[in-house]
């Protein structure tokens, strides 16, 4: 049961000038599922991406990579099949990933480069990349024109893997004397966390931007919503963040984030990147609850970060909320663990929403279990905790980790 | 159920001269149970810890590592309890973790810095020192001469939290002439993992070696032992691993460990601290299967153990041992996000015992889902990532990720 999130309603997409998508049913893994998308873009469009950083990353990863270098962000389409993450298949996987992007370049008349594979799904095994080729006209006729808030909302169904819900998110800014549009997508339930996890998140806006900006805004946004989120700690070989900006809308080309077009821009795209990112958690599999993690008074943001992960990461910390047990040491001891090599302990507070549980690392005089035990029962919690030795700080956010996690990693191939 | 692991026999339990145990019941937090354990050296025996890297350590940890310099490691006395971490306390926990040393020290005529102060249990919750101390009378009357068997046994099961079976190990060795005896006693199965985890070891020997030395194979030990297991990654405020000689053996003091003496000495140690500290995970929360990860072909050893961990600490990793499923991607995605960052997928080849499953980064070409399926369904298995880049190794011993390790912490407190 996801927490606070439900199934987007179509007409509060909007569609995006420039953004033409297709779905089909390619029978990828199994029959009767749509598990191919394409998007098609129109001549002018930038993309930029930001990947897993695991070693082990998957072939569609490392074609993105060179491709997006080769075009320098010039990008014509992407297609996306979920069934099979073509990860763990050596050269024979980048073979495959290639042959797709072949067949809808020749399909398209673009260039192979401007291409990108994405591959979601079960690792080590053979991308049937006959199969998702022959998928592609019925893909490429469901494109019809600009796509439709119902049509985006397909999309986001159509890259679902265990997710139980579709996300999809949109928002309009004033930028430069325009009307801009953003609409997302994203997908990603398990294998969550930084860096990212079999996560793929879609991000259109029609806003012109120059290809630097476009780089500078998915790394921007990468890192404040899909790189601060955690579900289970593991990494995974096919992360990936693309921005699309299709250049339509009808101000000046953004070339600098420093500008006041650039900040409202990055903004905008920002608080939907957020609500993508955070509805992977919300949906994170087996999760009943959403926990904010906010670590403030610390010498530096990544310090804040360690801290924040490590209490995110927890599986002790994980089970006493999904137990709504305020087992509060478990906090303590998971900031103690951080890796923060001289963190003193005698300065740490730790808050639970309003609540003040501990105080310079000792449990405050006024704290009582069942004030804790209030708030662990909620569906929404911030954990603060206070380092007390500088003035940086950093959130991330996460689920607790309950049977059902369990239940449906061990049965996931079945 | 613990994996391939059974309550010792106390005939297999070696008394170690010049050690006394005492085990009673103070009603730490529940009634009717052995929850204070102490250890009563003769005079003249040598003493070495290793303790917890969490800078949030507990209070007694705090006290053990003063009192242990301030005496040269000529400790008179141990005192255990459960039920009661005294971590997240403050300074209030640090004067009541003094206070039961003062007690013991007032019973036994010695400093109060000669005795060592331990406990496990929940966090943050004042410990109740006046039971402890009023227990004291009852644990001193128990600890008759040299500890029996059974004694070393009721220890064992007096240091227990959730623990499902007392872990005790005894081996003899011949050492300059002499047959020295070794026992040791061990108890956690959470929060495990290196650097250590609500783990408390204690392992004694009538050996004569010198405090130097004795500080030197404590920290090896540990090293070698109780750092290299873990259940779920999360390091307590309150590991201890204690190194007791009784010094009262006929052979010459050991004074260096790369004698012929110091190095049997080590060996025999070793192979008891680490039975100890694979017994954890055999015991492992929720555990149903024993699993040995050993990286090799790495550049160095802290790499070999970095991906060890990595697929050692991996919820998907360990729930998919949990469901037989040899869903071996999983491992090769986990070394990936491991850390070693110039890593080439290219080189990593994979086996599951004496299954090849890949081969440079990509499935085995004779590689069958039936034979991963095979080693999936035993209770041990080792998983064996050879990294193709050097030639250092390292291994860690951890366990399945099942539905009762949810249950059994997210009611631990219940």
């Amino acid at each position: 049961m996801p927490v606070n999130l439900t199934a987007p309603n179509p007409v509060d997409l909007l569609p995006i000038a420039g953004v033409r998508i297709g779905v089909a049913e390619a029978g990828v893994r199994k029959a009767n599922r749509k598990d191919l998308t394409v998007f098609l873009l129109d001549e002018g469009a930038t993309v930029a991406g930001v990947f897993t950083q695991n070693r082990f990353c998957a072939a569609p990863v490392q074609i993105c990579r060179e491709h997006l270098a080769q075009v320098n962000n010039r990008v014509r389409a992407l297609v996306i099949n979920t069934g099979n993450a073509n990860a763990g298949t050596g050269a024979d996987g980048l073979r495959r990933a290639r042959e797709t992007c072949d067949a809808l370049a020749k399909h398209l008349n673009v260039a192979r480069e401007q291409v990108l594979p994405f591959s979601t799904g079960v690792i080590m095994e053979p991308l049937p990349v006959e199969r998702i080729v022959a998928g592609l006209p019925a893909a490429l006729a469901d494109a019809k024109g600009e796509a439709s808030g119902a049509q985006w909302l397909r999309a986001a169904e159509g890259i679902m893997t265990t997710d139980t819900l579709p996300k999809a998110v949109s928002a309009r800014a004033d930028i430069g004397g325009a009307t801009i549009s953003i609409t997302g997508i994203s997908k990603g339930a398990g294998m969550i966390r930084p860096n990212m996890a079999t996560m793929l998140g879609y991000l259109a806006t029609d806003a012109k931007v120059s290809p630097a900006v476009a780089r500078q805004l998915a790394f921007e946004l990468a890192e404040g919503s899909f790189n601060r989120v955690t579900v289970d700690g593991d990494t995974s070989t096919n992360d990936s963040f693309i921005l699309i900006a299709s250049n339509q809308a009808g101000h000046a080309e953004i070339t600098s984030l420093d500008s006041a077009e650039g900040r409202a821009l990055k903004s905008a795209l920002l608080a939907v990147a957020r609500q993508l990112a955070q509805a992977l958690v919300r949906d994170g599999e087996g999760a009943t609850k959403f926990i904010t993690v906010r670590v403030e008074g610390g010498r530096t943001a990544e310090e804040c970060r360690l801290a924040a992960y490590a209490i995110a990461h927890s599986p002790l910390v994980k089970t006493a909320f999904y137990a709504s047990d305020p087992n509060l040491g478990r906090i303590l001891a998971a900031v103690g663990y951080a890796g923060i090599t001289d963190l003193d302990q005698g300065g740490i507070d730790l808050y639970l929403d309003d609540v003040h549980v501990a105080v310079k690392g000792g449990r405050h005089p006024d704290y009582r279990e069942e004030d804790g035990q209030r708030v662990m029962k909620q569906s929404e919690i911030t954990v603060r905790v206070v380092l007390g030795r500088g003035q940086a700080a950093d959130t991330v956010w996460t689920c607790d980790f309950s049977h059902d996690y369990v239940s449906i990693n061990a049965d996931y191939r079945s």
